[in-house]
Formats: C-alpha cells, structure tokens, sequence
C-alpha cells in the first residue's frame, strides 16, 4: 500500500507541475485561425496548411480554447478568460450577485486561487435558456458562434483547395436534415424545435458554444473526475485540458471523492467545453454515503449549488420510477447505473417515488435561471447483451419523454441519455424509440457496447456501437475507455477513449452525409496518394502517433500492406 | 541506419530465442480439452471453469493447435504434428512424391530442420477438393471436425451450466441460415452449394480445419510476412504462433523480401491454421521487382511451388482486366492494391490482358489437384472514402462472380476478396452486390475502413466497418493493425489487430444471432454481476490486459463507471 501511496503523491505532483507550467499546445504543421462570425464573435478552429501545389488550407474544428493557442497566456489559477461576458451582459436579463454556496476551501494548499465568489442569476421572472430565445425567434451570438463553427469555412476555401478534395459521397441520414450549409438561423430553428440544445450555463463564460443535435456534427464527451480513493483536482484539471486536445465536445466531472466542490471550481473556470455532471453523487458525499438520507432538499440545494458554479448540464435520474423496479428482476446484470442504483435504493427503502420525479417541475424552474441543459440519465440502461432493449429500459425512456415535454414548458433545453450495452441488430431500435417517444430531443448515448468479451478494449466493443448509432441519429456519444470495467482512466485511456469516439463521431458524420465531414478524409488520402508523408499525419487525428509509428518503421510501403 | 541495423538484429535474436525456447501456452484459468468428433476426431477448445456455484465450464473456440496444449511438445525445427495425414491417406486419391521445387536453402544459418522436401499430389484424374467430395455426397473427417469445432458442445453442456447463461436475443441475419446446431451434413451442404469453404490444401496436414461461410462463426485473417528491409524468418514463425494464440483462424503470409521460399516453410510446417499467400509477390522477386518480367510461365511455376510447400489458399488478381483500367483515372487514389498494381502495370506496359485472367482456367486445374482455395483478390478495391462503390470496383466484382463458377466447374473452392475504404453507409450494398453477382461464394473483407482521418488507429476505423459487414454477412475479416498505411506491424501491433477483429467478428456474431455466441457475454457479464473479478479476467478475449489495467488501479467500482 505504501508504494501505491507513494505512487500517487508522484502522480499529484508531476499534474501539478504540468498544469502549473502548461503553455498553449499546437500540433506541429497547425496553427490557430479564428473565423470571424461577424459582429466580433471569433471562431476557433486548428488550420492545416498543405503542402500541395495550391498549399491547401484545411480548417479543423477545435475543442481546446485558449489551451491551443499561443497567442494566449493562460494561468489555470485564474481560469480562462470570460468570453461571452460581453453577450450575457448586453442581454440585460441576468444581475450579478454573492454566491450562496462558496466553500472556504476551495484553493488547493500551496496554491491560491483567484477565482471569483461571485455569480450570476436571472432577473426576477426572466428566463434567459437559449430555448427561450429561439422561440422568441431571437438569434444569440452564441448561435451565430455555432453556426459558424459547424462549417469550419467549407465553403469560403473551397476555391483555394485542390479540387481532388471536394467530392463527397452521399449519405443516408435516417430522417435527420443537414443543410448544405449551417446558418444561425438553422441553428435557431433547432433549438427552437427543441431537436438540439446548447448547453452552456450563464455562470461559465468561459464556455465555447457548440450545439448538441442530430442535424449538426455528432459530439464526444469525455468523463472525468476523481474518487476517494485515486487522483487529485491537479490530475483532473490535466485531464480536462488534455481532454479538449483530444477533441472533447463536452467534458463530464464524475467526482466522488473529497472536495467534490473545489474539483468542479477548477474544473468550471479552465474549461472551454461545457461540463455536465450527475448532482446526486454529490449529495450521497454530503451524506456520507447513505443513501436512506438523501432528500429532495438536499438535491435542490446541491443544484443550486452547482448552478452558481456555473455546471452546463446535469445528468438526473428522474425517470427511475418506483414502479419500473420489479422490471429489473430478472435481469442478468439488474441495474448498472450508479445514478440509477442509487435512486432504485431510495425508492426501495422509503417505499416512495423518486424525489427527482416528483420535484421535477422545481427542477426546470431552477434550470431556466441559469440555462442548465438537462441530461435526463437512462437509470435503468442495460448492463449486458442480455439486458438491452428490455421492458425496465423502455419504460424508462417513455417516462423521459414525458418530463422532456415538460422541461420544454419552462424553455428549459434537454436530451436524453441512452445505452449502455447492445448488439449491432438492436441499437437502430434504440434510436428510432427514442425518436418517438422523446419527441426528436437529442440523444446521447453511452457507446453502446456490442459485446462483453473485451475487458480492457472496451473503447473499441463500445466504438462500433458508438459509431452505428451516430449515423442512425445520436447526437452525442460518452466515451468509454480501456479501463472501463476494470479502473479509472488515466490520461492515456482518456486519450485512447477519445481518439476512438472521434472516429466513430467521423464515421458518423460521414455516413449521414454531413457537408463538411468529408474534406479531411479527401484530403489525407490525396495526401496519401502524393506521398506527401507530413500532410498525412498533420490530419492525422492523432498526429503525435502517426508521426511515431512512422518514425519507427523502416522505409514502409506507399499504399495500402495488402495484397 | 547503424543503430537500425544493430536493432533488428537485437529483434531477431530475441525472435530466434523466443522461438527455440517455445512452450505450449494456456491462459491462466484456462485448459485444453479436446471434443470427441466421433471416429478418432479430436477437436481441440480452450475450457474455462468458473468458480460459480456449478463450476459451469464454458468451452472457447481455439485456433492455436498445439502451442496450446502443454501435454503436446513443440519443435519448430520439425514442424507440428500431421494431424490429417491418416484422412488424406484413407481417401487413396492422393500419392507421394517429391516436391519438384525445393531450394536447397531452406534451412536457417545455424539452425537445421527436420522438414521432409516430399509432398502429396492427386492421383492422375483426382479431385481431392472438399467441395468435390461435399458435391459427391461424402462426408469427409474435416467436415466432421468443423461441425464439432462451430457447436463447441454447446447443447451438451447448457445442463451443467448457470441458467442465467442460456438466453439469447434474436438475431437479424440479412438473409443467413445458421441452423441452432450445425452437424457435419449442414456443413457439407453449404460447402457443396459453394456458400462455405474449407481451405486445406493436400500438403498442410499440419492444418486443422476450419470453415468460412456466413452461416458459420464470422473469422479473422491476420497478415504477417517480412519484408526486404525488416523482419526475419524467425520473427514471422513468432508472429505466427502470436497470432494464433490471439484468435487467427487463417494467416496469410505476405512476405516479400529475401528468402521468401523458406520464410514460407518455416510458417506453413508450424502453422494450425490454414495459410494464403500472394503468389504475384513471390513471383515479382524472381525477376528483381521488374513487372514487365513477368509472364504465365513464371505464374504457374511459382503456383506449382506453393502448391507442393502446402499453401491453403491463393490471393490471385484474376479480375484486374485490361479494359477496366481506364475507370480508375479519375479516382482519387487509383489503384491502392499491391497485386492490384502489379497486374495494372503489366497490363498497360504489354498492352494485354490479364494473364491470370486467360489462364484461370489451368489455375483452377491445378487447385483441384491439391485442394487449394481460390481467393479472387480485389485489385480494384477503393484505397479512400472517396473511391468507394465505384464502377472500378464493381466492375471487377462482377469478373469475380463470372470466375467464381469456372472454378466451382472444377470442383475448386472459392472466396472473393472485398474492400477496403467505404464510408458506413455504402457497406451494405458491398454485401449485396457480392452476393448478388458471386454467386453467395464467401466475401473476405480487409476492414473496411469507414473514414481515413486516423493514421495509427486504423484498426478502429476497420474494426467498426468490419463488424458492420461481418453482420451483414461477409464471412471472414481480414484485420488490420495499427501500422496500417504507416509501417509494418510488430509483435504487439498483430495482437492489436487480432483483438479488435475478435471484437469485430463476435459483434457480428451475436448481431446474426449464432446461437453459440452470447453464451461467452452472458458467462461474462454473469461473473461481472457476481464480483467474480477472476471469472471475467479468464473469460475474456485478453485475459491479461484485462487482469494488468485491474491491477493498476485501486479498487475499482463495481459497475459501470458512469452517471
């Protein structure tokens, strides 16, 4: 033990030194562009310039804000600049104010912060959702970022580019309607059809905006978080910074162990990516642990709390009904979510309904003050081949597509989390229900996992149904790691799960016939077929080993080691 | 270059030790049992007893033959034992001879073998193809092995098991016929009727069989084979014991430097498994890379060689024709396959067709008389998304079909090679247009690759095309590693490969609903409900990736680690 121990203290310290002394990162052959949105809004995305004839510029959509830009400082004691003070500010319908809940601790020992205790809420009566917006037929800057991102300029650098990279093979979408171009308006249209959410809380304008729907580029999130047992706030900010290198759309704090709050303060202020987190792990750390003390009163307050923080979406297991519990019976696996174990104990030992059910109304009211998305969580996924698509999850889903209906009457934003475990011939049917009965809400599904064989690949088993049920319609994918099953993830299974849920997010993409999908791939075979080695793996969507397992072979062959 | 050099003689030392020193292997938890076929047929299976109530023994298809089986020894210098000799000689339709070509540097520099330089041919007038004796109504010991091999007692051991293990989600077969349990009969059904193959030639007796055919378990080719500038012979025998211990049910040995001929021996003398080879390569060698050297004469006096050493199956590009050349101008990447390549030049630099087109018809003479499978190789595959589905592409496919029933006139069995890189939506046509103009002859795939943006993860981005037309009914899937497009793969690159196109191929076994499949996820996830850590370690397809990453993290969670 004391060598595990010791272990981890190495581990503190050298995330310390690392996010201490973090510089903005480029991959080598990129460099930081900012699109202009008009009306000051500047997009970032990662530039390729090509070594063709025409040197080719090829525009990536870039997740890692201020952490890939060398122009910037950055001091992750600070956080990140504030960039849509300015928008929230002009709309005029949010007043500053103290914190209600504001920890004393929240700096770490040697290492003060200077994070505000201040925050932000609604005028009274006002509510300031992006939804409410898009009904009211107002376009926010916050779309006119998005749309302008989705295109990565497509259009614009068309004629500078080789045309051997412009065709793209038709897609087959599944009912979803991309148009040939995204504009903000499109965009607004959207989210006013409540058929895609942005997920970004008026308390964290450090957030990029991105838009999480079926007819956009389909999104990866990234879980991370400590546990009692293993890592520290340092690791975890590492973690959160070289999640968004990697490609992180959003990123998930799943802390349970101590000082859950400060984990998240730092987390919040160095994020350029929305965080969504499940609040009821929070509570059972205010409790201890037992879960027969939990209450409506308690959520509420750890919501507001996490409201203030400035927490994108949370994830509620609203739809764990009492009544569905003996439909988990004669599961193989019965009930994998911890969020949904925890609420099936609840209901079980106090012989009533789920509290987050029955507040639920209270929930959306906090929600629209804020701008929190909610993340209805499929409590009762299946934990096996076995368990999918059975009655318990159906049921379940067909509950969260009744409290979407009502979310949407407080202009709160929602999506719907899904499986878990399915085989290739059961997940078009975990969509198409979906569809149905939550009303065109975005999906957002864990993998699925299309078998249980492969502990310790489950990043791939749960790729394949990750990238299957993208092109069917899912609008983001959770990532799973190597270590799923077996561990947390450190920072290379965060690396592996994400370059793997980037491919099936592409794979997606592609076959959905997205406009924009297709150009990197055209673009790196052309480079390819040249020979043009350094163009290749500056696409790469991991140059870093790309560029390595080239370097360790001898002169390797052109095309393809095949016969 | 002198720390390259100095390097690969390190690895081949290591290989050379590795090699000499070579005992058979089991996973922990793990033993050998051998099914009793009936009439003296022994099929081996890897048997893991859990530590459940029952002791419930699941039993694993194994593909490693005797480095499996600690009760058998090994010796590379001689070769494995030759389990078919007693059924080739009870036919009486073969006879021995001595092999025509046999170089007389087969050996390794200090290091003689024991192989024999005779060989088996068909007695004048014979066919002694398994699809011949399928057509004559003979039920042959390989077919008989095979039935056994696809059940894995499944039937007889459901009674000794957990019932939580038993049941089964229905498959969607897109038009598969996989009966609830294959006898030996079934079997020679779907070979007579061309739908299912059985690649053994006469001179591997060393082979056990095994079936490839979309009513059969989904199987996994795994490359190998030096190159001029890397790897050795001994290096190639290691990669092909690790290959097989990681789920190889067919390799092909795809060398093409020095010593091809012995490289080759040494494989196919130690080989379990049934082993394909790229004629054209070997050929392309002996006349010094220069492809207008080439000839028909050449061709069928290299076939004549590989025929006497035991190759069970050969990749020829009998489908690349003179005319269908021009359709690839306008692709993005032309024409991405080596054999592919090599026949387009000698085409266009002679100004003729094909040769291996104008003389299928001796080649399948003479696969006839050493049972030989055909695989017709798709030299027109797309090499990028954008080249996908084309008219290149298909135009050869439908050759293929046109020669698949000139060699099923010769009672020759077949199988037709496929792509490549298709996006996700355009992989079912491949399947249907296969089965549509080959005749349901088996599709062997190389992936496909659904997008071309991940250097360094190709096997993902194929792993996920795999699985999806394993599904849809392509019967065996060629992996691809890591350093696709980038280098040769190493050691642990084959293993990575495997393990994902393990994954692909039961993904797709469970999605046609096999009836022998889910059993292994149910036992796992059985045991992952019940905190059975060992139990899913011994269970799963990398038993000891899974143990290390348990071991490396700190108790872990006991579900899924999610909301």
């Amino acid at each position: 033990m004391s060598s595990t121990t010791s272990n981890r203290r190495t581990l503190r310290q050298q995330a310390m030194q690392n996010i201490h002394q973090i510089a903005p990162h480029q991959f080598t052959g990129s460099h930081r562009v900012y699109l202009d949105a008009g009306e000051d809004i500047q997009v970032p995305c990662r530039a390729v310039t090509l070594t063709d004839a025409l040197k080719s510029q090829i525009f990536l959509y870039d997740c890692s804000g201020a952490f890939g830009d060398p122009a910037q400082q950055v001091n992750v004691r600070r956080g990140l600049p504030t960039l849509r003070q300015t928008w929230l500010d002009a709309r005029q319908d949010t007043t500053p104010t103290q914190r209600q809940f504001s920890p004393d601790d929240i700096e770490l020992e040697q290492w003060p912060t200077e994070f505000s205790s201040d925050c932000r809420r609604a005028l009274p009566g006002k509510t300031v959702t992006q939804l409410h917006y898009a009904r009211a037929g107002i376009i926010t800057a916050e779309m006119k970022f998005i749309a302008c991102r989705e295109n990565m300029a497509i259009d614009n650098l068309a004629s500078q580019q080789d045309e051997r990279l412009q065709p793209q093979q038709s897609g087959r979408s599944f009912g979803a309607h991309i148009p040939k171009h995204i504009n903000a308006e499109f965009v607004r249209a959207e989210v006013a059809a409540g058929r895609a959410i942005i997920p970004l809380n008026i308390n964290h304008p450090e957030a990029e905006p991105m838009i999480i729907g079926r007819n956009f580029l389909v999104k990866v999130n990234a879980n991370i978080g400590n546990s009692s047992v293993s890592s520290s706030i340092e690791e975890e900010v590492e973690k959160l910074i070289w999640s968004t290198r990697w490609g992180a759309d959003t990123v998930m704090d799943l802390s349970t162990g101590r000082r859950i709050h400060q984990t998240r303060e730092w987390i919040i202020r160095n994020s350029p990516v929305p965080i969504g987190t499940v609040p009821i792990y929070q509570c059972l750390e205010k409790v201890g642990g037992k879960v027969d003390a939990l209450s409506w009163e308690l959520f509420l307050e750890t919501l507001q709390e996490q409201a203030e923080q400035g927490v994108d979406y949370f994830t509620i297991h609203a739809g764990v009904l009492w009544e569905f519990l003996p439909l988990t019976a004669k599961r193989l696996t019965g009930i994998v979510s911890r969020g949904g174990a925890i609420m099936a104990q609840w209901c079980q030992t106090k012989q009533q309904q789920n509290f987050i059910y029955q507040h639920f109304r209270e929930i959306c009211a906090l929600c629209a003050q804020y701008d929190i998305s909610l993340s209805l969580g499929d409590g009762l996924r299946p934990g096996s081949i076995a368990d999918a698509n059975d009655e318990a999850q159906f049921a379940e889903l067909r509950t969260l597509g009744e409290l979407t209906k009502i979310a949407w009457e407080y202009d709160v934003q929602v999506m719907i989390e899904g499986p878990g475990h399915v085989p290739l011939q059961l997940i078009e049917a975990n969509m198409t229900e979906q569809l149905k009965h939550c009303h065109e809400a975005p999906f957002y599904t864990l993998g699925p996992l299309t078998t249980d064989i492969a502990p310790g690949y489950d990043h791939i088993t749960s790729g394949i149904g990750a990238a299957l049920i993208g092109w069917f319609g899912c609008a983001m994918l959770c990532y799973v790691t190597p270590k799923e099953h077996l561990g947390l993830p450190d920072k290379e299974d965060v690396k592996q799960g994400l370059i793997t849920y980037k491919i099936a997010a592409h794979a997606a993409d592609l076959a959905k016939g997205h406009p924009a999908a297709q150009l990197r791939d055209n673009a790196l075979s052309a480079a390819r077929y040249d020979f043009r080695w350094q163009d290749q793996f500056n696409l790469a969507l991991d140059p870093d080993t790309a560029r390595a397992y080239y370097q360790q072979s001898a002169p390797a062959g052109q095309a393809d080691e095949h016969a």
